[in-house]
């Protein structure tokens, strides 16, 4: 008998290594109950945007209430708005069967790390320094006190890979989303997922 | 910096459930650096068979010396032919960055584990006791006597389970090779065959 209860699936990495860029690939991929969660957020939404689709919209009051409740795996305020993960609706998604994929940055991962124990960490790692500068500087909104700024950012980010269980350098899309794909799948074969039941066995031979 | 050491895959369970056939389409898939181990028997090779691919054809005083100094992963006596895996050739390809898959029965793996810890250790699971019943009794050459033996045989072994750190069911023949493809490619990436190799980042940085 196979354990049915989904697997969380945080992914992270320093900024600008290509974390999006994967979940969506990986979501394109159409594995079998595999979703990407939905985060809440208290900005107002864009006019392409549908609540419960790309974000739940709530109210600031409501964010609050929910923070002094610990009704999130976690959350940050960026800079007049709140982003969170409710914890409620993970948990409902994985009761249900499904797989769901967290992508966050290295603070977020931290919280859900401290309330969700049972999670799959995986630090997306860039192929090298150069290649990560590279890529905050093809993002091209960048002063360059800004860039040093990030990379000394990233290198005290790339320091916390030590606490993931797995790491995926993302040196080429395809690979890295195999990659995760492989560790979805198995996880799901891990022996503590796998309840032996020899019962069907016993009646007959007894 | 990826830790460039093989791995050692080791494919077991029941008898006639499946595993040969498992390593076989697994081989097929050229997965890069993968290959299986080659045993050493005291046997006579028969007509077709080539000593180095087949098997290491190696005479009795050779094996029972080698028995003697320890130089077998795992060894077992069948009716009067030694069957084993010669450890030295097991970790030189391992040195060498190959992963080397391992398909034995029960009692081989559990020396695989007391001699090489660090092994990748799969069972494969029948999907029934009515199905391990009928792949026993298409084997044939088998009377009812011997079916229940097996059977009871298939049921100390299947306790063995629990040993091991994946399960991988064989219902499916693709979906079987495909798990396993996937808990290789997981534990590659796995944190602890990850040196963090920061000082690239700290002479630019400094």
């Amino acid at each position: 008998m196979i354990d049915k209860k989904g697997l969380l699936i945080v992914i992270s990495g320093p900024s600008a290594v290509g974390k999006g860029t994967i979940c969506k690939e990986l979501i394109k991929r159409n594995i079998e109950n595999l979703e990407i969660s939905i985060s809440a957020t208290t900005r107002k939404p864009r006019y392409n945007e549908v609540n419960g689709v790309n974000y739940h919209f709530i109210s600031k009051e409501t964010f609050e209430s929910m923070v002094q409740q610990g009704e999130f795996l976690e959350y940050a305020q960026v800079y007049d708005n709140y982003y969170g993960t409710p914890k409620k609706y993970v948990i409902d998604r994985l009761s249900e069967g499904k797989d769901v994929i967290l992508e966050i940055d290295i603070q977020g991962a931290k919280q859900v790390r401290e309330n969700y124990k049972e999670g799959i960490f995986i630090f997306i790692m860039p192929p090298s320094y150069k290649e990560l500068k590279n890529r905050i500087m093809k993002r091209g909104t960048e002063a360059q006190k800004d860039i040093e700024k990030r990379m000394k950012c990233a290198y005290e980010e790339i320091k916390q890979a030590e606490y993931y269980n797995y790491i995926v350098v993302n040196d080429d899309l395809y690979s890295a989303v195999e990659k995760i794909y492989c560790i979805i799948t198995a996880e799901k074969c891990k022996l503590n997922r796998y309840h032996i039941d020899l019962s069907e066995f016993k009646e007959e031979l007894l």
